[in-house]
């Protein structure tokens, strides 16, 4: 372990935060919101912080962090992004007490989209725009965590993602680092500016289009408006949000071969065509669920089902109608489609497709094992056999998940919420999505929740982001030890 | 695949299910109870049934069975029993109808215990011996099953208990069976009786004792009376009856080996160790729970939450309160309790134990592999290291078993039964265990369930009785194939 080199890292983090305040600082000028001098005040404080915690653990000699090292590195650097995120909540007044400006910044930087906010739309234009960069700048965490990090901790069959980084692969962590960030961040910045301009065109204001795909790329789901993207009521707009939000949901290395034009490979990749399918599917059985019975014509009842179920199934979470008073299989499909999330390698959150894929499979070989008992039968993937360590490794991340996931939820119960919020806010937290069921369904918040239960939530939301190893592996003894 | 020897098999089985029912034809003589002409119909059907049956397919060669064959004698054998449970309650009209007949029926014979009677103690009393009859003859068939055939197909790991069976191992099914079977049901009859003899001795009139001890050591969980054990309020019954699930609860050859005086070995079962640590970290955590909040004395908190856990953690489901009325987090730890269930090798239901132990210890494995690539760690249980294959198959009936519990829910969610009532009751199916939330709550009944629904829930009753494995394996063409 490099704590030095750690603390470093977590310093130049700090510094960019503090310095990216700058933008939202600029739209409180421009806007005249009355946040300026709060705004000003956190980026002093963010930038002198990282600058001291920087300089006094600058080292001469170049060290090579471990994929130990690694591990810690992405827990503290997102729990402290997290507290520099509080600082314009606390400081502008727009967010009141500690624990609900921590619960609404890490809900940002780990591109959860809860919120604790009852009137977003009173809040000023620069600390909304804070707000939708904390889960941009989330997004980009995740882009480098999940192909430049996971793959090669061998979290989760993470590591079957090798090969596909888009990078000259060495054992050291920095070169790779940088240059999958450089690759894979220009296309996350490809996608944005498109959101932005797609939404501009559509009639959407600058300021509101600029937030919106802020929050999209990331599969955030802040919005800056009160109702989420039900606000404009706009099939157009619905429409964009819901291509970016697949689009999002998708491994960002399948994107730059799509870029490089590996079509073939792409359109042949087993984790897409069950990504789309499940959405296809799930879409759907809503539509048919909710047509009649919630929305009277059968296109309206698609165009919802099927942002919702995307928004969901992605851990967006934006949304345009009030899934909560859906009837009962369509609320659990959504809760279904939040432990399902996104592909590997995308910015989604839950479980992910690839893994839910392996499993799937692996339960299918062991029924053919007992008719075969003497068969070797492989799992793969696509035409790619999957080794057994990654399946086991699989196997460990899912019951992690759903261990922690009960556990969490047995202590939301504990502290008096009922069973459906209980469970779908624990669901909504580990999985990333934001909006659950119940009391803190799609057009209520968590402000509601004992202050307790948002430590729970955070924590999950910390879990769910990290792939729940990387946090878990601080907490045992081995991982210190030399 | 011996499909003749497998029918021969089965009539044997409907000839002996006919004979048994001159316990409950005897019965209603006694009492006088109008059902006599029913009982005697149902029997003279039943025994010709078998008769006819078993003489078609008589076979002069002695056919050894495969394992093949052995799992399709089990599933048809369930079925089949299923079938000739409901002619009792047709023909004595006591059940309306062929759905609630089949319902009651499998529900008995797989020993869930989830009942579609409203008014219980208005029923004759032949048939209420017939219907503990059937939960009493399902419990022996487990035995055998779970020690004699699942240990030799290898199913969801319980290939580690081949070693464990009480009689000479050979590899053909049918000395084994008739060994195991005789050992065992001594001691299942052994402890029926101590329970009977128990209850009379607190006061507890014959008919009903044996009713309920029929019910106890096969953890089905039918009761005569309307209230289940809460009828006699007696703090005796109760402590009596949550010994016996308890110990109904435990692998059925730890019983063998600490009535052979191998007490250490038992003392040291770490899945027995498991079990109770269980028990009594729910019962302490439901304790608290329901402490000040439904009972204001912390002795009837105990008593209630020790009953009630017990009951439902070994999926026997007799209930001495309305849980469904408790506060969130103890019905969620009860929830939970269904899933985990008891000993594998007991009669209780559920994903068993000794899975839920090899599945952490698997998923803890998997965080030391992260900190020690090249490490070669082994999964143990107590000091026996586990095999991989072993543990693929543990994980492979898991994750059919959530599969299956999520599809079912969904399907019963679409039938319109509201969040709780879905989930809760399949679990209770799935799990064996009987009553669940909401609308099939402890002191309700599932009459109300769509006929569609209570299809659904046979199909999982079966599936959770059978392994899950042995059912979908008949499914499986390639099971089918020479």
């Amino acid at each position: 372990m490099h704590p030095r080199s750690i603390f470093h890292f977590i310093g130049l983090l700090v510094l960019f935060l503090g310095l990216s305040m700058a933008a939202p600082l600029a739209v409180s000028l421009v806007f005249q919101d009355g946040s300026t001098e709060s705004l000003a005040l956190s980026m002093g404080v963010a930038v002198t912080a990282g600058l001291l915690l920087s300089l006094a653990t600058r080292s001469r000699e170049d060290v090579q962090l471990s994929h130990r090292d690694g591990a810690a590195v992405v827990s503290l650097g997102w729990a402290s992004a997290g507290l520099v995120g509080t600082l314009p909540y606390l400081l502008s007044g727009a967010v009141p007490g500690l624990t609900n400006a921590y619960f609404e910044s890490l809900s940002g930087f780990t591109t959860t989209g809860a919120s604790i906010l009852s009137n977003i739309e009173a809040l000023p234009e620069g600390i909304l725009l804070w707000r939708s960069l904390t889960q941009w700048f989330g997004g980009m965490g995740i882009i480098v965590l999940s192909v430049a990090i996971l793959p090669f901790l061998g979290i989760g069959g993470m590591q079957l993602y090798k090969a596909e980084v888009p990078s000259p692969v060495v054992d050291k962590l920095k070169p790779r680092i940088s240059e999958t960030a450089k690759t894979l961040w220009k296309i996350y910045i490809l996608f944005t500016g498109m959101e932005i301009l797609l939404l501009l065109g559509g009639g959407m204001p600058l300021f509101e289009s600029a937030c919106h795909a802020f929050c999209t790329m990331p599969t955030g789901g802040f919005s800056p408006m009160n109702a989420s993207i039900a606000h404009y009521d706009s099939s157009y707009f619905d429409g964009v949000i819901l291509v970016f939000m697949l689009v999002a949901g998708v491994n960002f290395s399948l994107h730059y071969r799509f870029l490089k034009g590996e079509t073939r490979i792409v359109a042949k990749d087993p984790e897409l065509l069950t990504f789309l399918g499940l959405f296809a599917v799930f879409t759907l059985a809503v539509t048919l669920d909710i047509y009649g019975s919630v929305y009277q014509s059968l296109s309206g009842a698609f165009r919802y089902a099927s942002f919702q179920v995307g928004s969901i199934l992605t851990t967006t979470g934006f949304a345009t109608a009030d899934f909560d008073q859906w009837p009962a299989c369509s609320r659990l499909i959504l809760l279904c489609s939040m432990f399902v999330g996104g592909m590997a390698g995308s910015t989604g959150g839950g479980i992910k497709i690839m893994r839910i894929v392996l499993l799937a499979k692996h339960a299918y070989r062991e029924v053919l094992r007992i008719i075969h008992p003497h068969a070797v039968i492989s799992v793969k993937l696509g035409r790619t056999p999957v080794g057994e360590d990654v399946l086991s490794s699989v196997w460990g991340f899912f019951l992690l998940f759903l261990g922690l996931f009960i556990v969490s939820t047995l202590v939301m119960a504990a502290l008096g919420l009922d069973l459906i919020t209980a469970f779908s806010s624990v669901a909504a937290s580990i999985g990333n999505t934001g909006p659950g069921l119940g009391a803190v369904g799609p057009v209520r918040n968590y402000l509601g929740i004992p202050d307790a239960g948002k430590w729970v939530l955070i924590f999950c939301m910390l879990l769910g982001r990290l792939e729940v190893y990387t946090v878990i592996l601080l907490l045992v003894p081995a991982f210190w030890r030399k």
